[in-house]
């Protein structure tokens, strides 16, 4: 029992923390609570329900697939964090699809009842404004890549943005644990995985990276750095 | 005097619609006024100052240089929006630089301002949230264009979108007047203007648009929203 209740809590969602203990409890009552397996699909793009989802346990993914099957990542989300904000905020069909990468929990949030609680809660809308803001500007960013740079860079640039994430030793180095999935960096830098395995083994001929058993190592990552740079012109 | 005052009202802003006019004017005495010229840079992308923009008079384009001189442009406003709101929101430098397209009127409100206003009118708050949508919708789009269409489509896809904004006739066209800049359609689609070119005298042999003297007139846009549909799979 006290393990239900600790699952149906939802102390850990961020954009939450502004209210008290109390206010938290009162919002979980007005959720649905749902659990989806492995690549099951949570949200179907042009679909019309405005909810907006709570990721309580487990890992999405925020993909678009294309008439010819190609899937663009645009983002993937874990514990602690929200999506299907728009169609809330807009009443919009879907931007676009959300599937599960493992076994996850979600509490769904009726579009009115997450209105209401930005708008009256100064803490959550700044919350809200500066996410907004934040995917507005990865957009952009990927807009520029997209536009300028050639699909060898944008993978380098994938590669760098997983280092930064990971964190940079103090040799300089960055280690990418698991393994990245040549067709999860695909996807998001819009190529093919053929392109990223080139990639990659340019890069090991290079001494720029190095695969481990479980691991992909970045060996010097400001010399990635230097590479993006030269190309983006930052 | 008259005229002054009409001038430096901020009467025709829409996100300022839910305020009274007395509300309005005292908005109005905290701006700075400005003024630019065709071309003139109105923000440098990457500065550090978190002022909104609402633009009283002329038009401007939200664009990004590459490294390499390449023009990219997010976006072009009219009289009566708004821009520069990113930083406000979240403090970070510029996303994009803005310049004035024609001569170009602005009203500068301080970020303080901007914030306290849209957190204390639920009106203006729904607006700007919508806005941000938008901008989020908007740039999805286009990273899905990026990603799965070759450049003559995305041109194709363009003309289409001016097509829809100008409104198409009993006869099923639509009249884009005064003719598109090659070089502008190019900077929306990240193309060159030598395939715009090559693009529009493609669907000119086609008989799908005709060139008068101050207008481009797509012919028939149904049949260009297939060409568009087909690739794109909406």
């Amino acid at each position: 029992m006290a393990d239900e209740i600790a699952q149906n809590s939802l102390d850990g969602i961020d954009l939450l923390a502004p209210l008290s203990p109390d206010e938290r409890a009162a919002v979980a009552r007005q959720c649905r609570w749902r659990r989806y397996a492995p690549q099951e699909q949570i949200i179907d793009r042009q679909s019309q329900n405005r909810d907006v989802y709570l990721v309580i346990k487990g890992s999405v993914r925020i993909v678009i697939y294309s008439l010819s099957g190609k899937e663009l990542t645009l983002d993937d989300l874990g514990a602690g964090y929200y999506f299907g904000e728009l169609a809330a905020i807009d009443g919009h069909p879907r931007s676009a699809s959300v599937m599960a990468l493992v076994e996850t929990q979600v509490a769904v949030l009726p579009a009115e009842v997450f209105m209401r609680l930005v708008t009256t809660h100064e803490g959550m809308m700044h919350m809200l404004l500066k996410r907004l803001a934040s995917m507005v500007r990865t957009s952009t960013d990927r807009i520029i890549d997209l536009s300028t740079l050639g699909a060898n860079n944008r993978v380098h640039a994938e590669l760098l943005r997983q280092a930064r994430v990971a964190g940079i030793g103090d040799d300089g180095s960055a280690v990418l644990s698991p393994i990245p999935v040549h067709g999860d960096i695909a996807s998001r830098v819009s190529t093919t995985r053929e392109t990223v395995a080139r990639v990659l083994n340019d890069l090991a001929r290079q001494r720029l990276v190095r695969r481990d058993r479980d691991a992909l190592v970045i060996l010097d990552v400001e010399k990635l750095e230097e590479i993006v740079e030269s190309v983006r012109g930052e």
